[in-house]
């Protein structure tokens, strides 16, 4: 019986097109990740589900996709949470492995895994999918791609200067102009704690700092003494309200600011360095901005926090982020191993190369020449010159089938196909092939050497 | 607590190495692909289970990866199944989607589901992970790559005679030659079950007949005797136990055995056309075969039947195979679609590279140069350097740390980094770089623009 055929929802089928344009992005992150010395791994679509389980939070782990054991998976599962449609519990008994969620929990785990094989520091990139079982909404599925270069095994800052380098070169390599990376630091943040006196209200601060453009200076203040910060603790950081100015003078203010709590002056420090190299070396496309509201993953990052986003006339928001995590592997028993990473969120930056019109023409360009199929002895002639301008790397097609000459030409047109090559008895008796530029109509008759200067044309 | 990180049975990390000669495969196939018109689509990595389950028999089913519901999956599920722990009935009711088994069938989905902006005939090509819960052993993995082309919407034959090509012009960019591309026809083996009168003998005949080598002639017609074909029908055949010679030789033998088969006789005239234009047009480093013992998947194909193996040399079996399949989106309700179509079989490729020590030694180059990092003057100074050499597109790297000399050379040798950059205060003095030569030690101050030519020989 025929089955109305569709796919599930969050997931998405890629034509030609797309994929030829997210090849593009995917090739140029993957250029600029080589030149700088990061090297690809692989790791296995799904994991055992321990490897996952309790790396995400709680909503975390409710968003992993399990994997059904095969065969009789319900022989050893427990009779009373069958009985009693205990779900939450059951998953443990009958699925065993789990689909990966992001890119740094497997590559944590391979590091611990082959750390006798591995030269550190470890340099690494990886582009694969993950997947989620959230909810699908627009911009967001089930199965998307991430693509993540992270150093493990050093704490040098200079990494976070290359990191900031390496988004403006992937940048400027797409001809994306504008974009801002923001980069903040966790020993600011926990500074800032230490001077308001309140380390637990931290996140209620930068949630309520961030609105400061929407809800204006007395909006903020009014939601941090309703999420019970004192009206003291605000006047402490009130340089923050009016934080404006060149990164050289936010680095000032909050030199000022943070005088007194120790982490958080080793945090403008780091911060100034990062800064400071970066305005020494410049960078061509993007725009470097201290964002002290910026929080991304608290809890994980420990030094620097990077995020990205888009120019702002596309309204698109965030296209990647990273920071630094100086306890990567901890998790799988190898202690003491920093790691710092940044990720390039490949849907985003699509949207962004759309919608500011920067693929180039030629990402999609497909078949060059389609020759038109008069029977089997002309096509067999068509077919060694097919045979050779392949082997020279061009991309031509036969015709499969002898049809009417019209459809054949319209096939040509439907795919885009720049010419037309026909070839007839006087052709064949010439040694020649008719060439026709389907744009301009224009035909004229060529060797096959002249053929292949018009395909190069 | 720490977890000893392990993953899945029958699933794989790649290491740099291996991803770098993986990716030397994968694009040399997919260049060809796109020299011959195919274009590359992606689908999910899981499809709704009514896509998958039935299309690969019971066994398949058995295979097919199951992914359980989110969220409270019993709530719906039938008290007596659970009762009872139906795990097969139960499936139906907690999974609703399922890992892709194969390329075929999700391809067939695309093309139905979006058969209003396809333009046929279509080439599309697919390289994807799929995945499959088999016994994991030797060479056989629960998760792999396939690596699929085919052209739908045509019966032409050319198609055939190209994909031929296709294989060997593969196999020619990688080196690789005596590979074996073996080809029958579904309707010569038709032909034979017409001639011996046993249509549902027709596999039992073949497998018998696929021992001649291992177990002789007496041996073959014993077990067929066995499996009740009779001895007149056996008679019949006779010239298939003494099937050798060219390929003309065998379709004259196979042309007056089956000349009673209106069907045998047309899958002689197509296998006539294609080998004889193969003939005609050469191959360069691929061996073409006639071997009517090829019956892989019998009940798919319905014409031309592909099996690559590769050279005898490597004993590794089979490196691809295909074949045509005259309604291969029938099961979505898409009638009258013939569709043909190869697959390169990546992990057994590799292997054989592997063995046959194919693999060019630049495929696993990554970087070029290690600039030396003797403190935070000199690190800046080798950076303004980096930096534009990246920009350039060569992978060089600065030592993250200022650490013990020692120990910086010793990480360029364990990365097989050919060139280490020192940079003290004489260098930076007369802007030049000193450019040592890892493998020969020799060394020599060089300035930007002739490291840049150090980098290059």
């Amino acid at each position: 019986m025929a089955q109305k055929p569709g796919i599930p929802k969050g997931t998405r089928d890629f034509s030609p097109e797309v994929v030829a344009k997210r090849q593009y992005i995917i090739s140029t992150i993957k250029h600029h990740f080589e030149t700088f010395g990061f090297q690809p791994i692989e790791t296995p679509s799904f994991e055992n589900s321990d490897t996952l389980m309790g790396k995400y939070g709680e909503e975390g782990d409710r968003l992993i996709f399990k994997i059904l054991n095969s065969g009789d998976y319900l022989a050893k599962a427990n009779e009373a949470l069958l009985a009693n449609k205990d779900s939450l519990k059951l998953t443990s008994q009958i699925t065993e492995k789990a689909l990966r969620y992001d890119l740094t929990v497997p590559f944590a785990r391979y590091v611990v895994q082959h750390q006798n094989d591995i030269e550190f520091p470890f340099r690494r990139y990886q582009i694969q999918p993950v997947w989620r079982a959230d909810r699908p909404q627009k911009g967001r599925f089930r199965e998307f791609y991430q693509c993540d270069a992270d150093v493990v095994g050093s704490k040098s800052l200079w990494q976070e200067v290359e990191l900031v380098q390496l988004y403006d070169n992937v940048f400027s390599s797409l001809g994306l102009s504008g974009a801002t990376i923001k980069i903040n630091n966790r020993k600011v943040l926990s500074g800032i704690a230490d001077v308001i006196g309140a380390k637990d209200k931290l996140i209620d601060f930068t949630v309520a700092l961030d609105k400061l453009d929407k809800i204006g200076e007395d909006g903020v203040k009014k939601e941090m003494l309703e999420k019970g910060i004192t009206a003291e603790a605000i006047a402490k950081v009130q340089p923050l309200f009016n934080f404006t100015g060149s990164i050289s003078e936010k680095l000032e203010k909050l030199s000022d600011l943070l005088a007194t709590s120790e982490e958080g002056m080793k945090g403008v420090e780091e911060l100034r360095f990062i800064c400071d190299t970066i305005t020494e070396m410049g960078l061509d496309k993007s725009i470097l901005d201290l964002d002290v509201t910026l929080a991304r993953g608290l809890n994980y990052y420990t030094g620097a926090i990077f995020e990205v986003t888009a120019p702002k006339e596309v309204a698109l928001g965030s296209i990647g982020g990273g920071g630094r995590y100086d306890d990567l592997t901890g998790i799988f028993g190898l202690k003491n191993m920093s790691g710092v990473g940044i990720s390039f969120g490949l849907d985003r930056i699509y949207l962004v190369l759309e919608a500011l019109n920067l693929f180039p023409e030629t990402v999609t360009e497909a078949t060059k020449a389609l020759f038109i199929n008069f029977g089997t002895t002309e096509a067999l002639y068509s077919m060694k010159a097919i045979t050779k301008l392949r082997t020279m790397g061009y991309k031509v097609e036969l015709y499969p089938d002898a049809a009417k000459i019209g459809k054949q030409f319209q096939h040509a047109d439907k795919r885009g196909i720049p010419y037309a090559v026909l070839t007839g008895e006087a052709e064949m008796e010439s040694n020649q092939f008719t060439v026709k530029n389907l744009t301009t109509g224009a035909q004229k008759s060529v060797s096959l050497d002249e053929l292949i200067q018009q395909l190069d044309s």
